[in-house]
């Protein structure tokens, strides 16, 4: 779809002027090797729209820019680097909420699997005297549909915020391409597959905290940042932010085996992985490890019903900066 | 120096296009936090520029690239960048011996203490058959000349190279600000302040071999990649690779008080932290604690002959591409 995009929607000829220096930005990029993967993906497939246009001669020089936090682990993003790469390579430390990169500095921008992240959690949900409070959970799918709004309107604001930096940082026809996990359209948000799987992580450290192994108060305090969106609700906020046109929007399946039972101990330590962090540093390192076990066992249904939940749940965008 | 090369000698007017963005490289930049003053010096410098022909309305925006090998610490780099820093920046892992940025990319790169670093050690000299074998030393100071040569011959090539490299990426007009220690001119290579620390290493590791702590043969195997250039011969080279102009040529001394004593334990770390990673990998880490602890030892000599090694060392050299 990344290619297909590229070869039918890069207008690489309408860019101000031939670029000297062709520049791709992976935004929320981890470690590797999964943004290599991507950034040769497209390096390739813009490096065929250029012969396809007998441009080949003028074949621009690649510059890649991997962004992620400051705390993402670039020294092994930097050793591992492919070493027959074909691009000059950077690492942005830096929230993709900020801007990160100069005006118009940008041909091409990729997100995967990133911007469900929330720039923060909404206030509301944590606030006592709000009819928002997430009080004995720490996420919004089986909340009410205050909490569930309060997530919705924080993730509406950090896609638009999102949409303006990226404006600014890429140039006229430059494009962005977008990989996002998300809900089909029709399903209730508590089966999208990661609702499911965090409010099993809420529940388990609500037992722990009924058998006064964690304060219950901080439970109140505690909410992921983490929001799931559906394919209309980002076209929406796309058209609503004005920026960019939609090239391309489809609905795939993610690229496991949808239909073969999860292996849920991968799944568990991918969970872990991603939330660990944040976790850690409400709660403290020492709870970690009870938690994840009482998780395992609480996820083990999962099987029995996730198939639903994952089909169709991989959201490909291409947007072209007007 | 750097704030006067750049008002007196960097001609913004003259850049093919006003640029939208400012691009300064730190080549060899270590972790920080001298890195992160040296480019706001450059920056303020940069700015006052533009104040100072009324061209304050187009301040560019700034992007400064932190450049080091891949195995530095771009972890801590990033984490302790300054809160208030007015510019985007990225780090860039690499030899600054190879290319590191896209064509005309720059417009001023800065490199502090970091060019004495060679690209290798010279293969005649870890040659058992070749007249430059520097046999029972690491390091060219005190050995023959056959020895120097072969170090001068490797600096001489390395530079040559980092210059045409930095020519094809540093926009006409744009400047390079070089920081270096250097021996003065008429003074005998053995003379240098790290030449005689270095073979204060040398002998140090020929002791432990006497004492069957270290096999000989590895060290007959090992040199520093590490040479001291003179004014006269960096002129030589810049000007024998034709693509930049020497704007600014002066000594001048180190920061730290030349007059008062070395604090010689200070003065280990600081060797210690520039070679226990060659040390290391040719050596194994056990030798290490033991070898500096005989260095300190040998190295107490130094504060008696310090203060003539010192004075007038350090080389700042302002470069424009032609």
């Amino acid at each position: 779809m990344l290619d297909e995009a590229i070869a039918q929607k890069l207008d690489i000829e309408k860019f101000s002027s031939t670029p000297n220096t062709f520049c791709i930005a992976d935004v929320g990029c981890s470690v590797g090797p999964n943004t290599f993967i991507a950034m040769q993906n497209i390096l390739e497939a813009v490096g065929r729209k250029y012969e396809s246009k007998a441009l080949a001669s003028e074949l621009p020089e690649f510059q890649v820019f991997f962004n992620d936090h400051a705390m993402n682990d670039f020294n092994t993003l930097f050793t591992t680097l492919p070493p027959e790469k074909h691009y000059f390579a950077a690492g942005v430390p830096g929230s993709f909420h900020g801007r990160l990169f100069p005006k118009s500095s940008l041909h091409v921008v990729h997100a995967s699997y990133a911007l469900h992240w929330l720039s923060k959690v909404p206030e509301e949900v944590q606030d006592k005297d709000s009819p928002a409070w997430n009080k004995g959970r720490i996420y919004y799918t089986r909340a009410s549909d205050e909490v569930a709004n309060a997530y919705a309107a924080q993730f509406a604001k950090d896609m638009d915020n999102f949409l303006n930096f990226r404006a600014t940082e890429i140039v006229v026809g430059g494009m962005m391409l977008l990989v996002m996990t998300v809900i089909q359209d029709g399903f209730h948000r508590s089966q999208s597959a990661g609702g499911f799987l965090y409010d099993e992580l809420g529940s388990s450290l609500m037992d722990m905290a009924h058998e006064g192994l964690i304060n219950e108060a901080l439970i109140d305090t505690f909410n992921l940042p983490v929001y799931t969106t559906t394919m209309n609700e980002m076209a929406r906020l796309v058209e609503r932010n004005g920026y960019f046109n939609i090239e391309r929007m489809k609905l795939t399946d993610p690229i496991l085996n949808v239909e073969g039972p999860a292996d849920m101990q991968m799944c568990t330590m991918h969970i872990r992985a991603a939330v660990e962090g944040v976790l850690t540093k409400h709660f403290g390192s020492e709870i970690i490890d009870e938690l994840f076990t009482r998780f395992y066992q609480k996820a083990a249904k999962y099987p029995l019903i996730e198939s639903k939940y994952k089909k169709g749940n991989l959201l490909f965008l291409a947007l072209k900066r007007k």
